[in-house]
């Protein structure tokens, strides 16, 4: 089931929700208010009930909303119940180190491949995943694997990223610096590290970076 | 110099535009035109003239922009000129790969410390640069460094970043997966890498996602 009026900007947000709601189910605790998960994620209380409005969950006054069933409607909506398999493209430094990233798990993910192209890192075992060699892509076709993580160079990721498309992968969290084209069908999320870095320095107070140039 | 005028989403280009003049500056190619760094950055060449304009940067008809002169000017907005120091707080994995991370240099930043509260970490030397004990923040105060990058857990990260900013940090990168609460001269830049993996499922198709579960 798809929720097609949901607006990005909720759908930007329902991850931190749910990520609270998961904390707050592993304690055992049985209601939260708009309150609290608004507390929580910062935003405002009137910002998570109009989220949550959009599909049809409203809380109970004076007791807040069920735990367990938001959690639940939640991770309907975001597809995070269950366990999602991703792969790895480049195990660099950042590759080998996202390998063993424990944020992806409590999501529910769980990379079961990486691949590079340098031989010193073929056969090598991080984190229990053996990286294999990127010839071997081909691999993945028919084996239900639909996301796929890029962090390879950016003279690389374009034909990465082609040949991710092509054994089935249709979501890529990609974060080689570079503008990658991918069929409509493809969902494609960039974080491009240094990049974000860079936008620092405008907003700092003028006085204090003109001294550090 | 400030230019209040410049919109974000000017801001948020701009870094592209810099990274694209200088390596086209360092290839010795002399003009660029507008629709030449449209393409690269993909967006539309008019929007290249007019983030372009807000600083009153005009193209020549025919000829283009000057790059040289064009990547000292976005380089003084964005004060990305000259190097930029900054530190790192944790050297887990993910951390470790930053301090190794070749993309800061290309922005003209140059992590110059990095810190870390466990006995095994400190010592250890990483790309030239000696984790130090986190106890030792301190010794950052009248340094002229204002950038700090937090890779701790999302339970230390709060207080790293009080730390951070007692001793005069007023730009921080955090990948930290939580909300932290700065004072407002302290700009900050969220970096949630499984957040933005959670967001992939729901746009991708429901009949290949529904498989996966």
């Amino acid at each position: 089931m798809r929720y097609h009026k949901i607006p990005d900007e909720t759908v930007r947000r329902l991850p931190l929700y749910w990520r609270v709601l998961h904390s707050l189910s592993a304690k055992d605790q049985v209601h939260m208010s708009s309150k609290t998960l608004a507390d929580i994620v910062h935003v405002n209380p009137w910002q998570v009930r109009k989220d949550l409005s959009y599909f049809g969950t409203l809380g109970t006054p004076g007791v807040g909303y069920d735990v367990k069933k938001l959690l639940k409607e939640i991770g309907n909506i975001l597809r995070l119940n269950g366990t999602q398999k991703a792969v790895l493209v480049g195990v660099g430094n950042l590759g080998a180190a996202l390998l063993k990233y424990p944020g992806f798990e409590s999501y529910g993910f769980d990379i079961i491949a990486a691949f590079d192209k340098h031989p010193r890192k073929i056969g090598k075992t991080i984190n229990n995943v053996i990286v294999k060699d990127v010839s071997q892509l081909n691999d993945l076709k028919g084996r239900d694997i639909y996301i796929g993580i890029i962090a390879v160079s950016a003279t690389s990721a374009q034909d990465i990223a082609g040949k991710l498309i092509d054994v089935g992968i249709c979501g890529i969290l990609n974060f080689a610096p570079v503008y990658l084209t991918v069929p409509k069908k493809v969902t494609i999320r960039n974080i491009d590290i240094a990049l974000d870095l860079a936008r620092l320095p405008y907003y700092m107070p003028a006085k204090l970076v003109g001294k550090a140039i």
